[in-house]
């Protein structure tokens, strides 16, 4: 089964709407084993929309339209869709009643415009609208099939969840399942060289992708059952964990400061910030977990000189003589803020985000990094290499993945034993 | 002049990518006048690909492609392109002398796959890549134009903003500009409602946009030359100026942080942060914009309770019997960040960002704000309505955005003199 995605909206193509339904509807496919080769977006245009349609059939036996089915005279998906299939538009009484509900439970009539949407294509399965007005459906002919669905995300996500996901089951015959393999430290193209002869695969399928500093290997299945995907995938994945080892921060995690508040929490180990260039930013990133508060209770966001001396115990000499970007200081913020929450480690971060050079004529995306238990204390030195007018973003986003890398290796490496002091934790 | 967009990479036929370069060229060929009537997205297969491109050529002058510029034998935008227009590629000997610097400053040698990157169509007009490593480039032949760029958007926007606009500027014969004119504290039905009339403007059109939690309205206005859209602009802009008053905290400003951190340095008034539920937002906010350092200095993150007592001096008393959640918290958490830091204000957030109820079975989305100079304290409730299941980044996304719409508050409501203390800054 192949199929198509056709967007229909004029202010998709003026940017005046992120196509998040085009991430959405992609995925779901997907996971149902079903191909999507091509998607097109098209305005409000009767003549352009046939024709759009028409050339999807001529590759697709199924097309899956979003956008055009609200009360205006501009919303003509449905009118363009039953015409292509030679169906004329009946009055769907049902419809026509929840809408009336709809409006009921909001205290208002319903505006007579409305009622446009309740005609369908004849012997179309209808589709209901649990957040909106406007009904979806499917519609059969030759073999060819067209799914419509309404264009806002929050009707259009629940109706393909409840009625157009068990429509296109039935059609499907096998299945796609994937694993997400997340990497800190190792560069796409590296890691790509680690895993060449993968990458030449067809089932599963092993694919890099980058994104803000990170490298990622996606490996797909398809297969009849979801025991056979994972069969398949296994073995694949084993190998895979096995030659990048330590870089990997876990599998199917959205990202790395879920790998590090999970494991912190497993260990009950708490942490404590102490930020400078990404100026709460670490924190926050932790914070976006849900129960981090278990494991995190203080930061500290010293952003000026005199903040750092006076809740963080940064020496002024060292920051007159050596600047507020240097190892020593990363490592004073470190302490001072394990001094000051009492947790188990701190991490800090001092750098420049940029987009100027600093004082002394340095460029932006150099950072020291530190983290300390009060026995061990690790530093890291970052230099992302952005120095552009727009890099002050990146900077910040790579400075706080690298710390909470930093947290990650710590407890990767570090069991709950004293051990000596070391630096950098990585290779 | 008719543009269509072709968005290259199987990545996004798999959704594993949010297409937000469509939305970001869309708006920008737009303001250039450029007509966009189609958009495709195909995976990285070279036949696909070519009866796409070719498609797009039956419709179109012109045709932009993201994508498949890579170092990776998937990358084949630049072969089929060229192959299409029958030109011959060739290597560019200064594309690969910027790759060779760009792995230089980061201390790494270039990896061989990388040379590919740096052979070119005959004849092309070559885009620098400011953020990255591969170039791309405009192409011309019997009146058919085809431009290439990455697909990161990172490296895009700045290539399309560098070379491909001015580029494309030549062929356009008018222009659209925008005003966006932003707001804070009304919803968007209630703004829409206070310039019904606008809406129906042609020319300049008036449209009302929302996004978490603020609602916008941008002016839109066609003609041949700068001169003339500002002439249509400028009566429209100051009309709704005048009727939405203090809500609007900026025209053509890109968000709430800009314009406060803007007027913070106009008036030489410093802040600091004491947070909870936000967790380091707030500070990370005022800080994404460059220069913010001149007047923010110092944040706390009190996540847990001892940190409250001990580095903002909130009493114990009110923590047990009223909660972390509560007006007196927000102020007391106000008031000592302003005792640690020096700051001329400070301003602080506590509440509930979910996914869960709290221990006395509150809802999420509830938090209070509070800002004291010294003299005057201001506080502020936020119930977002948010509670479901995803609601958290929701929620801490608008009590940060609060946050600093309380600072604006303040500054749009007092000059410099003191005053007696108020509650509540917001009708």
């Amino acid at each position: 089964m192949t199929c198509e995605l056709v967007f229909v909206g004029t202010e998709l193509l003026l940017g005046d709407i992120l196509n998040t339904n085009a991430q959405y509807l992609s995925r779901q496919l997907a996971a149902l084993g079903i191909s999507v080769l091509h998607q097109s977006v098209v305005g409000d245009n009767p003549e352009r929309l046939r024709a759009v349609l028409e050339t999807a059939f001529s590759r697709a036996d199924t097309v899956l339209t979003t956008g055009g089915l609200g009360p205006t005279k501009d919303d003509l998906t449905k009118e363009v869709c039953a015409g292509l299939f030679q169906k004329k538009l009946i009055l769907h009484e049902e419809s026509l009643r929840r809408m009336r509900a709809y409006f009921a439970v909001k205290g208002i009539e319903m505006p007579q415009t409305n009622e446009k949407q309740a005609w369908m294509p004849e012997g179309a399965v209808i589709f209901e609208n649990a957040n909106g007005t406007a009904p979806g459906c499917a519609m059969e002919k030759d073999g060819k099939r067209l799914l419509m669905l309404p264009g806002p995300p929050r009707e259009m996500k629940a109706m393909f969840e409840r009625s157009a996901l068990p429509y296109l089951q039935q059609f499907s015959d096998g299945m796609i399942r994937s694993r997400e393999i997340r990497t800190f430290g190792i560069g796409e193209s590296s890691m790509a060289q680690a895993v060449s002869d993968l990458l030449d695969r067809e089932n599963p399928t092993v694919a890099p992708y980058a994104k803000s500093g990170e490298a990622m290997l996606r490996v797909t299945a398809k297969a009849k059952t979801e025991a056979e995907t994972e069969a398949l995938l296994d073995p694949v994945v084993q190998e895979i964990e096995q030659r990048l080892g330590g870089y990997i921060y876990g599998v199917d995690v959205p990202n790395i400061e879920t790998a590090v508040v999970r494991e912190l929490l497993r260990r009950n180990i708490s942490v404590a910030t102490a930020e400078s260039a990404t100026a709460g930013l670490v924190a926050k990133r932790l914070t976006d977990v849900p129960g981090a508060s278990a494991v995190f209770g203080c930061g500290i966001v010293s952003y000026q000189n005199h903040i750092k001396e006076k809740l963080l115990g940064v020496d002024p000499q060292v920051l007159e003589t050596d600047s507020a970007v240097c190892e020593t200081v990363a490592v004073q913020m470190a302490q001072g803020a394990k001094r000051q929450s009492g947790a188990d480690l701190a991490v800090s971060v001092t750098g420049l985000a940029g987009p100027g050079k600093d004082d002394r004529g340095r460029d932006p995306g150099l950072a020291y990094l530190a983290l300390t238990d009060g026995t061990r204390t690790l530093t890291r030195t970052v230099c992302t290499g952005q120095t552009g007018p727009d890099c002050r973003d990146f900077n910040r986003t790579v400075f706080s993945s690298q710390a909470l890398d930093l947290i990650r290796c710590y407890l990767r490496d570090f069991g709950d034993t004293a051990s000596p002091a070391v630096k950098d934790c990585d290779a």
